[in-house]
């Protein structure tokens, strides 16, 4: 409408489900990000990345019909997308990229394409932002990161126990510690125990996927929802009853959940061999840090078909929600390569431990990255004295802001203590004739006269 | 066709004008970044990050015609795309996203709609992807990264010396020194100079834009080039000359092309205003380390028309491209929020840089990141001490790396060679026995037995 430019509000909110992160939040994911990183890159394993848009052939029929729907599609360009568009098209006949649903198909993808030009072990990790176009959510959003960690290659349980533990061991370094309130559990679990105990309970076996689709559901529908479900599935009663009420008895301890197992499955091949995998799963992880945090749970099944092998999940306790897990998959990674690759991974889910971390305070008070020292503005006299100073000081490696325009000193400490700057320095006429600069803590407020070729010492001793 | 299925070929390269990274690539791109992201914060500019999606309303519009066409829309979902496809649809009512064409238009969206959270004056800098539909070609990519810095909010030309030192610190730590060969230029003008050169050679106010554009094309066409274009846009022989000849005469060395500047458009306000700003530009990076790269370039343009103030372009002597380029930008930031604000910014250009410091082979020989240790694989009896070895290393830093099988050793070796890994460690029965480990360097093929409480020191000082 005329006259109405003037007030007109654009929508500057970030896009529904994704997110703006001010300085203060990515230093904070950063912060954690790094820790991850550095961990990752102790356990020998080397960065990957690719391309945020894959081909749309790539990515659909990878996550069944569900995950089809939530891929994000990018329109074809000019005279392919006029064609397209003439002639009542589908969505799939309009676009011909997607936005990564994951990390695990461009890994499968490039093991494919780069087969030559890899080690024999592909250890790789890759921490990156995924899209998926769901419903947006408290806690769920459209773009997050993911933090995966794969080697490809082995079959191997040292493999098992070195992911475990790289995972154990980025918790440890972020604060999480044991396995009660205020640590984490590893559960874990064999996709073969599942098998097994569906076989003994009498759960046919081309209703196998139902009974887990069902058994998955456990932390959020509970035992009579469980129940329910499978009967839903067409699992009769008698099998129902019997799966839950057995998993129902398995022991805590790791050690008895163990020869528990052992003995309920020993008439079940699967089974048996799965018991003897997460054996010896158990005991490759135990010198590690991996070690206390393990619970073999007899329940985990983890959503997705494609797991071949143990399966794993982080759990802190009295939290509801997962910060992270995985499993073995030996049928995935070769999808593109027409034969098999046994895979194993684990990705921590960022945007989880980073809640947590929020609500337990286990952020640093400071965070590498922020500005530790501000050099005022005091006139034109002075200001080429005051850029050699913060040229200076860079130099020792100190982050030093240049407040840039000559406002009154009042103003430049707001400044300061606005972006958490917790120093000034004032260099004016005064202290260049005195060859000194005046140091103002602006915590405390008290302010101290320095000699200029001491300034550096001086601000790193304080700061530490 | 049936029968096919096993032998076809599906297609595993990357989306085009889009790149895979593998391990190396991502080590490299990583320290350049580094780099990068050390300095900007020593300059006291702390980091943002913004969707990869933006609304498409917040893109169309921003980069004129050619630049709208060059933007990733991606597919409106579900009911929404179905009636819009349903109505003999445009590309634009399809898609209600699009991937971001740069990283100042989320600025501006971030000014726009967080004013309150943000300091007086905002210093942050954004690496990350961005996205344009261009066609792909040598050093062209769909998907590339920016560096970006930018101060918002202050019209100090302080702020300007600050971006320029900043820029050039990154490079002369990546290892461009001097202005020569080897080094780098900063090519330094003014929108003001521009236009005061218009006017005194006589080019009409109307078709200053159009004299700009073929101005900016002198790189890339010559004078000829230049004039032949000034001619076809309604610039008269008289006028294109005398804009030609007299930029022509431009002293090289700094003050005197200041000096030049200043007598030729001491008749022109905008030009007299501009060559005083430029001066302020030039004393006030004096002391920094921008001060031996600065040359003053009156022809120097910019293609960009958001520019209010200076501008500035780096410049590898001997190779054609830029390696970043920036400037003032007034208007800019404040269209979403209906309000003038100053800024001023900076991009370097990843992949630029990355592809000079390849060819001129400024990258460390060895990238923090990549394993330093691999763990030999003996027998299931000794493979509980050498995980618990593996895990003692890396406790002290080390980046350790444990063979998953249990093969021969050659292939063990073979495999820590192709992965760079310098140096095996080898815990068998018979050190276990005498309580060492056999260290084999895989360069020399050298091995000794080593304390196997001394390892982690004598590795230690044998990386470094």
């Amino acid at each position: 409408m005329p006259g109405e430019t003037s007030v007109a509000r654009f929508q500057t909110k970030p896009i529904s489900g994704a997110r703006d992160f001010l300085p203060l939040d990515v230093l904070r994911r950063q912060y954690v990000i790094d820790v991850i990183e550095r961990v990752y890159q102790s356990y020998g394993f080397e960065p990957l990345d690719t391309p945020v848009m894959e081909r749309l052939d790539t990515l659909l029929g990878k996550y069944g019909e569900e995950g089809d729907q939530l891929i994000f599609r990018v329109a074809k360009r000019g005279a392919k997308l006029q064609r397209a568009l003439a002639d009542a098209p589908t969505q799939d006949e309009i676009a011909d990229a997607g936005l990564r649903y994951d990390l695990t198909v461009p890994l499968a993808r490039i093991v494919a394409e780069y087969s030559n030009q890899l080690p024999r072990y592909f250890k790789r990790y890759h921490i990156a932002p995924v899209y998926r176009a769901d419903r947006p959510a408290k806690g769920r959003f459209r773009e997050f990161y993911q933090c995966d960690l794969d080697v490809v290659g082995s079959s191997s349980k040292l493999v098992e126990a070195e992911v475990l533990n790289a995972g154990a061991q980025v918790l440890q370094e972020l604060g999480f510690h044991g396995r009660d309130a205020s640590g984490f559990l590893l559960r874990l679990n064999h996709r073969g125990v599942l098998r097994g105990l569906m076989e003994i309970t009498g759960v046919p076996a081309g209703l196998e996927s139902e009974a887990l689709v069902a058994v998955d559901k456990l932390d959020k529908i509970g035992l009579d929802g469980v129940e329910k479900e499978l009967r839903s599935r067409g699992i009769d009663q008698t099998a129902s009853t019997a799966l839950l009420d057995l998993t129902a008895t398995a022991p805590e301890e790791t050690d008895a959940a163990l020869c528990w197992l052992e003995e309920k499955l020993v008439n079940s091949d699967n089974g048996a061999q799965a018991v003897t995998e997460l054996k010896n799963v158990v005991t490759l992880t135990q010198t590690g840090p991996a070690a206390d945090h393990i619970r073999i749970d007899p329940y985990l099944a983890r959503g997705l078909s494609y797991y071949t092998g143990p399966i794993y999940e982080i759990e802190f306790p009295t939290l509801s929600g997962s910060g992270g897990a995985g499993g073995r998959y030996d049928d995935l990674i070769g999808m593109f390569s027409n034969r098999s690759i046994p895979a194993c991974g684990f990705s921590l889910g960022l945007e989880r431990i980073l809640l947590i971390m929020e609500e337990r305070g286990l952020f640093p008070q400071k965070l590498a990255g922020q500005p530790q020292v501000l050099i005022t503005n005091f006139d034109s006299e002075t200001l080429a004295a005051n850029i050699e100073l913060a040229h200076a000081l860079r130099q020792t490696g100190l982050r030093v802001d240049h407040y840039p325009d000559p406002d009154n000193l009042g103003r430049q400490f707001r400044y300061a203590e606005e972006r958490n700057i917790p120093v000034a320095l004032l260099l004016g006429g005064n202290e260049l004739a005195a060859g000194t600069v005046t140091v103002k803590d602006l915590t405390s407020g008290e302010q101290e006269s320095v000699a200029h070729a001491d300034v550096a010492d001086h601000l790193r001793a304080g700061l530490h």
